[in-house]
């Protein structure tokens, strides 16, 4: 496994393996800001069984953080991460300098319409989340040149965003959604579970009953969201977990619905004392009676 | 020579010639707004000597336009384009849609810093002009993927953001700027002269006067802003043209100066009736008094 710390260096490394990259299967990108934890392991999975050369990029984005605090919290542990990508089949791991992703006299931003990228995460992170997202994603795809990209569902905001960009610039990239990886009592891998104290680490499991309890009662055949919501707020509420939004929206437009009857997600943010939780779900409206399903 | 109206059919187009495209000379893209003139047609040759496959675009792009007024008026001509761009030996003119370029859902911005964007021609056509322009340049770039893209110096705040887009986000293509092309009094060309009457037609020819008698004083030593600014003045509402600015800015920074004591373009748009004129001019200090200039 080779290591590049410039775009110059990744190209190096690449043009080794490119013989093989015109074909299909190609390079496949796997872009993180560290601290690998079995969410993106099983993102280096999916790229490894699909494609001739693995790239792992490692960037603690700054344009994605509004609060400078979060930044500095952010866990950081390359070494480890790079045992795990080692271990993990990756061919080249992609760690880059903000310097050298931002030099002096940077000057552009890639950024998405606020019908997308204003509301759930960028309401509360702020409106320069999902720009610093794009504008990094934009610049690691040209980078890398991948054939495609993975990213999990867990931020499934980020995964839409990512793919309305690739849409509308024309990238020549796939990109590829990955199933949340959960831990036993179902909280969703996230690099900044590590953060939770055992307590806060307890009470998490309750942003997963939050969003089970929903599918459950979905599948009961409710489906106003007046009815799904409070029980939910008291789920994450007798966890002692300070509910950000409990959101139900259209899977690619975000628009709120009233009523989960059609493919709806919903996407939940609480806090765990410092620590920001985030999951979702995609409901599917239950079938309708009496088309074999009586 | 073919044509393409989406990207799949560039596609097809050009995979004929790919083959010879991983080489150095590989494609080059000359991106326009149709209106062919001889400045196009120098850019055509100039990515004609250089590449194995060019591609030209012709695409009023409606993004870069906040006025539409000036969008309606834009002159509009693609049969005559097309013979012209077989005659200079073009392989693929992309003639897109603006449905093909924008569909419906369409929701990503490439901008570059107001620093850059907000001054001159982007202060006088709004915000969104090069916004527009980094947009559809980008675009452009991701669906013909050439070795390079071709610009012409005469827009030269455009070529400085397309240069500086493509640096920041690391996009793997060379941007090359060729020179004015004029008309035999100076004019420089421009698809929107054809909208001159023959009176402005002679009047506009002050522009370029006004930019030649700048440089002469600048060979006679005269650098200060302030004693170059008013003779050009003069000449341009001599000739009874409108003046929307003359400046004087750093080449890179666009940060406005006070003398000519370092590389330095002066910048100039004015108004001929209903057509706005610009032109531009890289101006370079007197030699030094006593180093062998004497």
């Amino acid at each position: 496994m080779r290591i590049a710390r410039t775009a110059a260096e990744l190209h190096e490394h690449l043009s080794a393996m490119r013989p093989r990259s015109g074909e299909a299967d190609g390079v496949g990108l796997v872009p993180t800001m560290g601290a690998l934890h079995e969410g993106h392991l099983s993102l280096i999975r999916a790229a490894r069984a699909a494609h001739a050369a693995v790239v792992l990029s490692i960037f603690v984005n700054p344009k994605q953080f509004d609060d400078g605090g979060d930044l500095a919290a952010y866990p950081r542990d390359e070494e480890q991460d790079i045992a795990l990508a080692r271990a993990a089949g990756v061919d080249v791991v992609f760690a880059p300098s903000a310097d050298e992703m931002y030099p002096s006299g940077f000057a552009t931003t890639v950024s998405v319409h606020p019908r997308l990228t204003g509301v759930l995460e960028g309401a509360v992170r702020g409106a320069g989340h999902f720009d610093g997202v794009a504008t990094v994603v934009c610049k690691l795809l040209a980078i890398a040149r991948p054939d495609a990209a993975y990213f999990g569902e867990k931020d499934f905001q980020q995964l839409l965003v990512v793919r309305r960009m690739v849409e509308d610039l024309a990238l020549p990239v796939r990109i590829v959604g990955c199933p949340t990886v959960r831990e036993a009592d179902g909280l969703a891998r996230s690099s900044r579970n590590a953060r939770l104290s055992p307590e806060q680490r307890a009470a998490a499991a309750a942003v997963p009953q939050a969003l089970n309890g929903i599918a459950d009662a979905v599948g009961r055949g409710v489906v106003g969201v007046s009815e799904l919501r409070p029980p939910a707020l008291e789920t994450l509420e007798r966890a002692g977990l300070a509910c950000e939004y409990l959101a139900f929206v259209h899977p690619e437009t975000l628009v709120p619905v009233d009523a989960v009857d059609g493919p709806t997600v919903c996407a939940v943010a609480a806090e765990a004392g410092p620590v920001r939780l985030i999951d979702n779900l995609l409901l599917n409206p239950p079938a309708p009676e009496g088309i074999g399903h009586a």
